[in-house]
């Protein structure tokens, strides 16, 4: 919980895990407000797995002691295309969710049709489409790249859902 | 690296990923020789895919913090039944392979094949025949339940692994 005048803003990371590209994003939410923090790439060379795998754990160690988040929130994943991209996408979560863990910080899931319809308001959109409007909702000047997209994408998803159960109750 | 007369024994610790059951098991390694050090099963509740991941991370950091093993095996995985599987196993594999980044032990990995071959001579052997021959293998007074059995066939067929090259060389 980070002070703001007298109202308290919880800092929540959103994380895009992948075993190439893991992208981040950290917002502040205050009420129904979110305001941007950061948002990066951890790009991974073409080495073994477990190598890459280490760079994703201390990478976003690093990142989370630095801007110490409250909440952590991964896309869930149901589907993959084959069982083999399945395992490398799966390795890399493992080691996004550990890493989170291990810093004390909980995960929320969400699936990705629920993430989408969060930012965009139907289940279905593009990539391009998810940029844009984390470009409008958080008022940046350009849009962040696609996997840092989807990560913020995750935290504004996080952001309403921790506000529906007061919605649901009117 | 462990002192033992005025050779050096390294010891070895096998991990068998599973998102219900992980199974270790740590052997010292002297030439040709391995010798049981201890194996044993991190049994998972059926909670949420993040509080087990935190689980198989916590506890096998405690078993290498206490072991000190050098060198870590963890069996490679192409293909799982499918898509779904994949994910929950590849999720557990990220979090040991973490584990033992995290904790400067650096990782290698053997197909299912490759270590059943090791241990048993044929890459089609079934569990009981694994858990037989590790037992055979490493002098124990029973067969190790069947995920620590094949957690210390990986780190048996390390340690032969280990001497290949020199046999390559004759």
């Amino acid at each position: 919980m980070t002070q703001t005048g007298t109202r308290t803003a919880t800092r929540i990371i959103g994380i895009d895990p992948g075993s190439q590209k893991t992208g981040f994003g950290i917002i502040d939410v205050e009420g129904s407000r979110c305001r941007y923090v950061t948002s990066g790439v951890i790009r991974l060379p073409a080495t073994a797995l477990p190598t890459r795998l280490e760079m994703i754990f201390r990478n976003l160690q690093t990142v989370i002691r630095e801007y110490s988040p409250a909440e952590a929130v991964v896309e869930e994943v149901f589907m993959a295309k084959s069982a083999g991209s399945a395992l490398k996408l799966g390795q890399a979560r493992g080691a996004v969710v550990v890493a989170c863990v291990s810093e004390g910080v909980a995960v929320s899931e969400y699936s990705a049709r629920q993430i989408k319809k969060a930012v965009v308001g139907t289940g279905a959109a593009d990539k391009h489409q998810i940029q844009h409007m984390i470009r409008v909702l958080l008022n940046l000047p350009a849009a962040p790249q696609e996997d840092a997209a989807d990560a913020l994408a995750a935290a504004v998803c996080h952001a309403h859902a921790r506000l529906r159960p007061v919605v649901a109750q009117l």
